[in-house]
């Protein structure tokens, strides 16, 4: 499914694959060279992900690939060879490095590329504005077609962008937020339409809960979105629910990528089972429907040729890998992607939040109490376990999550690099670390508690009525 | 899938349907009596269903049920036992019997029950009119659930006609118009709301074209039925593609129904396989939600248990058959069927007609020369090979073509009565026969031209228009 994909048959990739493995593990017993075995494993997996995404099935060493035998989502862990823990797919993400989930491997096993110095200071150049922070820091760390993305808005061709929300809950925590705040820049930088999607649709048939529930979530999360300071003349936010029974043009759309799509590439991208149901089976398609312009006539005129830029978590990645696939057999330019590394939950980089344990993270609805004492009593801390200790061996940053969660929010890169430097020196005690934390985000979620009051029931109809937005495309 | 389905294992099953096939071999070698043999038969036909209905797999001797094994349709032709070689689903038709399909056989298979005299006699005293011939004659031969929609109807308890139609090309033949005549009849005797659906995503998914020709063919294809005579206060007509982008609540059910079917279920009823689109593996859910009052609020007002009432070949039961499994389980009345047999092509009884062959049956635009040219040509004979033969043999009525479609289309049954007796004497010869039928259809198909050339763009933009119906519900 990925661009980069040989055109390899089965059997041939199976015999590559057992190669790969075999010289990995001779690599290993003769203790190569460390870089030298990195790169071996990097193909092994880059040969399990085509093996993957060709047969839909996991490579197994000694079963040649079958038509028959059952698949797994291709994002799940890796068998051997590369000693990875890390699972990541739309619906799951789990890793056991209290780090995180290793980044650099996802770009290999996705076939993504990721986001270079020079890519950062080619957006600087071209939008004439200092780089987002999440830009600056890698938290937008990985990219599908940017360059190109840049070199058509060098030749004043515009694009749009596309983000979106499964709404599960009325909650949202600020680790929702990065992908709207970050789209909001880049919406402002380059001055372009953003349609943003909530799949009230998705979380009715993946989850227990009602039709009407899913659609109640869907509005009360357009009002945090909204607080985020998008303007309502350059955006529109659509639920699933509504927007299908509301444009003949979308739904169209969602009909042509799902003859594009067999049960086989979804079994192989999503892990579906014959026991799944088939609206999750053909949801794929509706994710992937708003990465082409001729959804929305309202704002394009009925152009299909405007590329669409979609800023997302690295997780949703499957979904517009299947619509790279789609794009170019129904006349569509492919979406260009930047992805973003994970929120860590309070208790630590192994998981992701869970919007249904408060505990896990500081929600949108926090009072400043709360959010002092979420941080006291939940942030896991790289710190040592007494002050002497601390300030003689320094605390670990890269497993402190107060830590973590300023490098998300706090906008000074000096002031950060010297709070690295002390925490790891020891000169800042763990208790300092989190006070500025609680300082960073209590009045930032009191602003935007602020701002969502001011969000009316007539403001978000206005955003999510489909109509003209302020361009002329 | 079936009401009546028993809730017996997998294991269960294979066990009984192994004893079964046992004893029909039994009593054939030992010649027993033909009553005896045929309930024999029709058990293990029976015990054939609910095991493909449970596991999703064909019945095979010697390989018990398990989870891989590829399924196909669960109405191709039974393996042993029956001697039957009639395949009914709703992409092919075909038999090797020249009087076409063994209609009783398709009631036992697909668990559904016959329309007898006294259903046609209760039809006639609740709606105080004379039935039509497609019921006098066993045209509309199975029924699921006549008699409670009657019930219903006799303490005042309305409901509402589905039909339909998959526009697969502008041309229409008569074969094409069976559902719409009897539909009419059933509407203007019940007096109650019909909705047509044309299901052009359907077409677009399972055919070589492109959703722009589908959608054009939809349009054309409801010239022909309101050239039926229907009245436009009471019928909504609608394209899929159209509809689905004008009405939230229609989306809303197609989602709620793709929630309570897997892929396991639409493998077993419809014979897809994981090559096949997800487009095609979801499509059952959109034909089946007209099924349910709620997908027309601007018809129902919202109300949600008002019964539906679908005429329609028996080639589309299985999709209903999924229908009415869902239904309780969504909060909705399950919808009655009746089911007609299949309008048999020129040369013959064996198979469908084919809308991309103009010489297999008479197309709704063909002239009069052209109507007596391919009935002279084409129509398959029941006659002897020279007049002096026929005159002493007499013809065979039950595969001659040229009397079905009489059967169809003359109304007068004393008159159809005679001819039978004449032909089969010997007394009519084939040519006779072939005048008649000529002589009946020449106008007919002049009148419905002549009808559908009153059918301007705005008459079909009303039909297609969702808006309240005449009706206070």
């Amino acid at each position: 499914m990925t661009d980069c994909q040989e055109a390899n048959s089965p059997m041939e990739l199976y015999e590559k694959l057992t190669a790969q493995g075999d010289k990995v593990r001779a690599l290993k017993t003769d203790k190569a060279e460390k870089a030298e075995v990195v790169a071996a494993v990097q193909m092994l997996l880059k040969l399990k992900v085509d093996y993957k995404q060709t047969t839909g099935q996991d490579y197994k060493a000694g079963c040649p690939p079958s038509e028959t035998a059952a698949a797994v989502t291709d994002n799940g862990p890796a068998a051997d060879g590369d000693g990875g823990e890390d699972n990541v797919d739309p619906w799951n993400v789990s890793t056991t490095n209290a780090k995180g989930v290793d980044y650099d491997k996802l770009i290999v096993r996705f076939g993504s590329s990721k986001v270079e110095k020079e890519l950062v200071d080619r957006i600087e150049k071209v939008s004439g504005q200092k780089p987002h922070r999440f830009l600056r820091r890698g938290i937008f760390f990985s990219h599908r077609d940017m360059h190109q993305v840049l070199d058509a808005y060098e030749k004043h061709k515009s694009f749009y962008l596309y983000t979106g929300r499964g709404p599960s809950s009325e909650a949202m925590h600020v680790g929702h937020l990065i992908p709207f705040i970050f789209t909001k820049w880049l919406q402002d930088v380059f001055d372009i339409p953003l349609v943003i999607q909530l799949t009230d649709d998705e979380k009715y048939l993946w989850k227990d809960l009602s039709l009407e529930d899913c659609h109640r979530f869907a509005v009360e999360n357009a009002k945090d979105i909204i607080a985020c300071g998008f303007d309502v003349n350059k955006t529109f936010i659509f639920s699933d629910l509504d927007y299908m029974g509301a444009s003949p043009d979308f739904y169209r759309n969602v009909v042509k990528i799902q003859k594009h799509v067999t049960f086989n590439q979804v079994k192989g991208i999503f892990g579906f089972t014959d026991s799944d149901c088939i609206g999750k089976i053909s949801f794929p398609a509706i994710q992937a429907a708003p990465s082409f312009s001729s959804s929305f006539p309202q704002i394009f005129g009925g152009r299909k040729d405007i590329q669409c830029l979609i800023p997302c978590a690295i997780d949703q990645d499957p979904y517009f890998r299947m619509t790279r696939d789609v794009a170019p057999r129904i006349g569509y330019p492919k979406p260009a992607l930047l992805h973003s590394t994970f929120f860590p939950a309070l208790q630590g980089a192994q998981t992701k939040m869970s919007a249904s344990d408060a505990n896990t993270s500081i929600f949108l609805t926090d009072t400043p109490k709360q959010i002092k004492s979420k941080i006291n009593k939940h942030a896991f801390s790289g710190g040592k376990d007494t002050v002497e200790e601390h300030r003689k061996y320094g605390g670990n940053a890269d497993v402190d999550v107060s830590f973590m969660y300023l490098t998300f929010f706090l906008e000074d890169d000096e002031q950060l690099e010297k709070i690295r430097q002390d925490y790891t020196s020891g000169a800042l005690l763990t208790g300092e670390l989190k006070k500025i934390l609680t300082e960073t985000l209590q009045p930032m979620i009191a602003q935007h508690q602020e701002r969502r009051k001011q969000v009316t029931d007539e403001t978000v109809k206005q955003f999510m009525t489909p109509r003209p937005l302020n361009f002329n495309l």
